[in-house]
């Protein structure tokens, strides 16, 4: 049966707090039937979201009676269900709707929700959810598989997209590039992957090595970052994952004019540059590791500042720069491309 | 009910696989009337963990009556229960005896063992249990309560030792110093902690932060490090801790002579001096922090060895250096009240 989805997004619809949503949509957009906030009914995806064309925002599950599967669109600090949300959920449930939900609060331990669901024959499904027990062990990595990670100086701002839009560059070369997921909406975009930031803190870089060693049949692997090095409260998701993964090349993303840590707002971001120097020094614990390209997220800039902020990075670190959705995602691709060509990376 | 233990150590009655039994017998002694090894029965503690006197190495529960608690002693890469151990575990249960146990596989998961121990009416204690969900918010924490927290360039090489003897010679000196626990062997020597290891990564810092939150009415805190930032596997719980507990300094324990990483023994240990630089990067990320000295551990040198090594540790990094069981841990001890009596280091 074809995924029908209504995505829920009460109150968050909009690229920021509701960005699981505005990458399905983005992603996944045939499968998209209605977006489900009462507070914006009436209104349209690409009004809310700035993607999505005429996918309508609607008030309730019953305006939209061709959605077969509800989809929770939201990643919320913590990843709690809001309790106004429980309703809407048993709603759909008994509405006949399956519930896929990337939270960390899961609906498979909520009794409620796997009764209600056991009456209606629908299924719950949590993408958080997993039992990795594995530590990493650093045997059986392919030398000639090319591992990039994009890593960061905050949460939420884009390297799910740069590392999917960097992926589908090299693909439309002719290379066989993977994106690897490592977040829950990257695995709903995807299709499979693992969600590190819910994986128990011994084994978070077994989970990541795990992930290489089931995709490295591919000669390009695109792994998806989590959170910063320098964010308080998830730089143990972002080094568990940086040492599970065991990059070859880091590309780092950033977006510009933000200067406080998401979630943590009166803690101030480092500068780029320090940041930068952090993730070096940590990858090259475990091997040889250079930046080779960044990606700016200019959502808040106009066309002349992003112009002058490209300008200016590219200046300070010698590096390509671009905003994936701004310019394309071609001087990242050629710069992976570049390293792949030139540079004496293959070895574990 | 006064806690009477046999510790299991099966196969593993040695201060490196052993190292739970080893700290409990050190620090908890009087507590442990025998330990359970079917392979070294006959001898005592003190021949096999160099600590323990003529506590009795015995063959079979039956073998130490006044026991009333079995606590599992060892801490094997993975956690895992040993499957050899279940029937000991079993035949403990059904001689009435408590079990307390630090590993990953939770005792109390098991329907075998919570059958079996609610028939004999014992307790089964697992003590990396926890269900952490709180993100580190940086919110509230006392700018009066120094924080120093260990850290190391490898897994079991004494850290929570380190910790345990800083803040008893601090207390010995009538500083309100206290032991803070993030490993299941510390909390069972201390009696309270948390299991940082076994939190769900995105909430490892947060958990951390608690822990400093739950504890600042003291004037020093002395949290144990866990893992190494330079550990293929475990990195992501170092960096959680070191950004959650927010340390205002440093302690860098190391092993003379060890070179390959505890766990994954095809891996080289960088050096010490990329170590510590590793270290102060990521602290300072989030605040000011220095290393204030060096803990050796140099269990496996001569005397004469041992002194050339701190001699020329010293030298290379203009740090007190010292074996807090060969020489006494007064130098870190004066190295804590020199940065906390000459550093302007309150505040956040």
């Amino acid at each position: 049966m074809t995924r029908k989805l209504i995505i829920l997004t009460e109150g968050h619809s909009n690229p920021s707090t509701g960005k699981t949503a505005c990458s399905v949509i983005r992603y996944r957009g045939e499968e998209v039937v209605a977006v489900l906030d009462s507070t914006q009914a009436g209104k349209t995806a690409q009004e809310l979201f700035c993607v999505g064309g005429d996918i309508p925002i609607v008030r309730s599950v019953q305006e939209a009676p061709s959605a077969n599967t509800l989809l929770i669109g939201i990643a919320p600090t913590g990843g709690k269900i809001p309790a106004a949300w429980r309703a809407v959920i048993l709603s759909a449930l008994s509405q006949g709707l399956d519930i896929v939900s990337g939270l960390h609060d899961f609906l498979t331990d909520d009794a409620q929700f796997v009764a209600a669901a056991a009456e209606a024959g629908c299924t719950l499904t949590d993408v958080r959810k997993n039992d990795h027990r594995d530590v990493a062990r650093r045997q059986g990595l392919r030398p000639d598989c090319l591992r990039i990670h994009t890593v960061g100086n905050d949460c939420s701002i884009g390297k799910m997209v740069v590392s999917i839009e960097v992926a589908a560059g090299l693909r439309s070369r002719s290379h066989d590039a993977k994106f690897v997921a490592t977040g829950q909406t990257g695995i709903m975009v995807e299709g499979d992957g693992c969600p590190i930031d819910c994986v128990v803190a011994d084994f978070v870089s077994g989970a990541a090595e795990k992930l290489v060693l089931q995709n490295q049949e591919h000669e390009i692997l695109l792994v998806e970052g989590q959170g910063s090095l320098a964010h308080p409260s998830y730089s143990a998701v972002t080094l568990g994952l940086l040492h599970g993964c065991l990059p070859h090349a880091l590309i780092l993303c950033y977006e510009a004019g933000r200067e406080m840590v998401h979630g943590v707002g009166h803690v101030r971001i480092p500068p780029l540059a320090r940041i930068l120097q952090a993730y070096e020094t940590m990858a090259r614990l475990m091997r040889p590791c250079d930046v080779i390209g960044i990606a700016m997220n200019s959502r808040t800039l106009t066309p002349d500042a992003a112009e002058q902020e490209r300008e200016r990075i590219r200046k300070e670190f010698g590096l390509p720069v671009c905003d994936v959705f701004r310019h394309g995602a071609d001087d990242l691709v050629e710069a992976v491309l570049k390293f792949q060509a030139e540079t004496d990376w293959q070895g574990e």
